[in-house]
Order: structure tokens, then sequence, then C-alpha cells
């Protein structure tokens, strides 16, 4: 069977524990790939060069954008975030399966360029829960958290042309179910042609009694 | 999340095992409903009539067809087959997965009238091994055997409008496949608009604080 790397997309409303729910599945299973972004914006306490972000100056991003080696890139909040090219497709030529975590409008722009990409978003269970989750972070006014509330229901316009969904309601339970979503798609029949071909071959050869 | 039935169209090269397959995966999750067909060939050595098949006489047949009441039906070797509708749309309603286990030509029969509809082939791991199989049987001359094999690729013209493939390699492995692959189905986002739009209200109203 074809094991050839499947681009995953993970995107999910701000504060529905999709890091988290990313780093769960790639320290679980080693052999997923975790792509890293690239963006402009400022480290914030605690991030780090190469782990959170590649954080980048202004005309380094543009550079990139000029070369060709973002796979696709947007502006957001007035910083550049975007996604680097070649790691992305080393690790699915060598048959690793790559997670991406961005937002909606760059998913959808790479279901465009990789149509076979598979598009998962991350939702709660409920409001109440989502609320909860932002409340509990304890660094956001309440009229802060309603703002982000309401811009993440704005953008989740299209959400519709997603693939499957995740409601991550409890965090192992979710980690098994994104890994066998995952997995099931390396049996997809357009991913298997070759397969398919070759075996009807060989079972011409057998009917032929060679 | 949508627990409606999924209608999921199991079809596979002759002697590849999907009838072992299927009684495993039903017998070992109760919940799925397995879909009995109707036909007008006779009855062979120990099968019983509801169980492997209705048995109907062409008269009997010829007013399901009339009646509308076969999702499709085919006529193959000089003999009807075809899929009652009543049972499939009742178990999908109350929420079961239904399998149906036919031929190619009906499988994309169904995928036309129910596009939602979940289409998987079951392969072989190689021919050597389907050839064995049939070979198995004892039952056959080598040149039937042949001659079945012939037949099975000309058969699968059309399998790569399938959805997915299960190579059945170890029969237990197979039985966990197809259930995750079924399961992961419920997950997707075209079956889940309402939810969705469920989610967008509720987070809303939290927005505006009510």
């Amino acid at each position: 069977m074809n094991r050839k790397g499947i681009l995953v997309v993970v995107s999910g409303f701000s504060g529905v524990g999709k890091g988290t729910l990313m780093r769960s599945l790639t320290e679980r299973y080693g052999y997923y790939a975790l792509s890293i972004s690239a963006t402009t914006r400022a480290p914030r306490e605690g991030e780090e060069d190469g782990r959170e972000y590649f954080f980048k100056t202004k005309e380094e991003f543009e550079q990139l954008i000029e070369e060709d080696r973002l796979i696709e890139y947007a502006c957001y909040c007035g910083n550049y975030y975007g996604t680097p090219r070649d790691y992305v497709e080393d690790q699915m030529e060598q048959g690793r399966d790559v997670i991406l975590e961005i937002e909606l409008q760059g998913a959808l722009k790479i279901k465009e360029k990789y149509p076979e990409a598979l598009l998962v978003f991350v939702m709660p269970p409920d409001a109440q829960t989502l609320a909860s989750r932002l409340r509990g972070r304890g660094t956001e006014t309440e009229e802060v958290i309603r703002a982000r509330l309401a811009r993440a229901v704005e953008e989740s316009a299209g959400v519709e042309k997603y693939d499957y969904m995740i409601i991550n309601d409890d965090l192992e339970e979710s980690v098994e179910e994104v890994h066998r979503l995952i997995d099931s798609q390396h049996n997809k029949i357009s991913r298997n042609l070759d397969f398919v071909e070759q075996i009807r071959d060989e079972i011409k050869t057998f009917a032929k009694g060679e």
C-alpha cells in the first residue's frame, strides 16, 4: 500500500485546545511531522524560535514569499504567518504524515494546491466549554473573551469545506480519534491506484496460468 | 454529533474473504446492520432463506422491482440480485450503519442514489493469496479457478470510483480497520452541518454576553 505522507491541516476555534491536541498526538505517535510556521509577530513569553514559530523579520519573510518558499501565507492582525514549503514536501516524500496547525483561510488555500490534503476542524463539545476554557486562562477580561468568541465565529465562515471535524471533549479520546482518522486516509482508493493496477496485472497473469 | 446511519457498500474479488470479514465485523460490533439481498438463484447446500439471501421466484422479484422496493438490482448469470429498500432505510433512520455486500455495478448505482454512501473494496494482499484461497476451497478445477480470476479482473473495472480499500491479509486486523474506517466517516463535516450551525449560534450567544 502507498504510504506517501498525507498533508493534514488542523484548525479550530481559539481556545478549543488544538495546540495541546496536536502536541499530544505527535508525542504519542513519533512518525507524525509537525510543521512549524514562520511569522513576523514578536515571540510571546516562553516561546522559542523553531519550536512555536520560526520568528522572522518582515524583510526575511518577504524574501521567503519572493522565492516561493511558502506553500501559503497570510497577513493577520498586521503580522505575516506562513508555512515553509521544504519541510512539508520533504517529510511527505519520506512517507511521514505532516501536520499543519493553521487558520481557516490558509487551510482553504492549501486545499486548492493540494487537493488530497486532509482538512480537520477541532470543535468544542459546546459553547459553554469553549468560553470556560478561554476564561480559565485567566489572562483576559470578560470583554476580550467575548470579542474573541465573536471573532472565532466570523473566522469559521467556510468550515463546511473542511473534510472532517473532531469534537475535543476528552483529550485522550480526541488524540486517538485524530490518529485513526489520518490513518484511515491511507486506504483511500485515490491514494492507491498503483496498487490497484498492480494487483489486477498479477491476477491476470495467474488467470493465464503463467 | 449526528449519528444518522451510514450506508456501507462492500465489494471485492471473488475469494478475497469479504463474506467472512463482514460476518466477523457484525458479530463483534452488534450495532451494524447487515443487509440481506434478494435473489432468484436457487439456494446452495446449507444456505437458508433470510440468512444468506431472501430467495424469491422470478415473479416475486419482478413485483419488488415494479413496486420500487429495491434500491438497486441487477441480472447476473441469468439470475436477479437486489437490495430491499425498507430494511436499509429503516436501519439508517435508527442510526445504525448498514452494510451491503454487493458487486461493483450495483455499488456504483447505489453511489449515484446515495452520494454519502461509503464504498469499500476488499483487496487480497497479492494475487498468489487470492489464487490459493480459491484453490483451498477444493471444489473447483484449476481451469474454473483461472476463469474466475479472469472474470474477477473484468468485474473490477470502475473500482477507482470506490472510496476506500481494505487489504484483507489478517482477518482480525481487517475487521478493526473496517470498523475504524466506518466510524471515522461519522466525523465528516458534510454529515454534521447541523452541529456546526448549532455551535456557531451558541458561541454567538455567549459572545453577546447573554
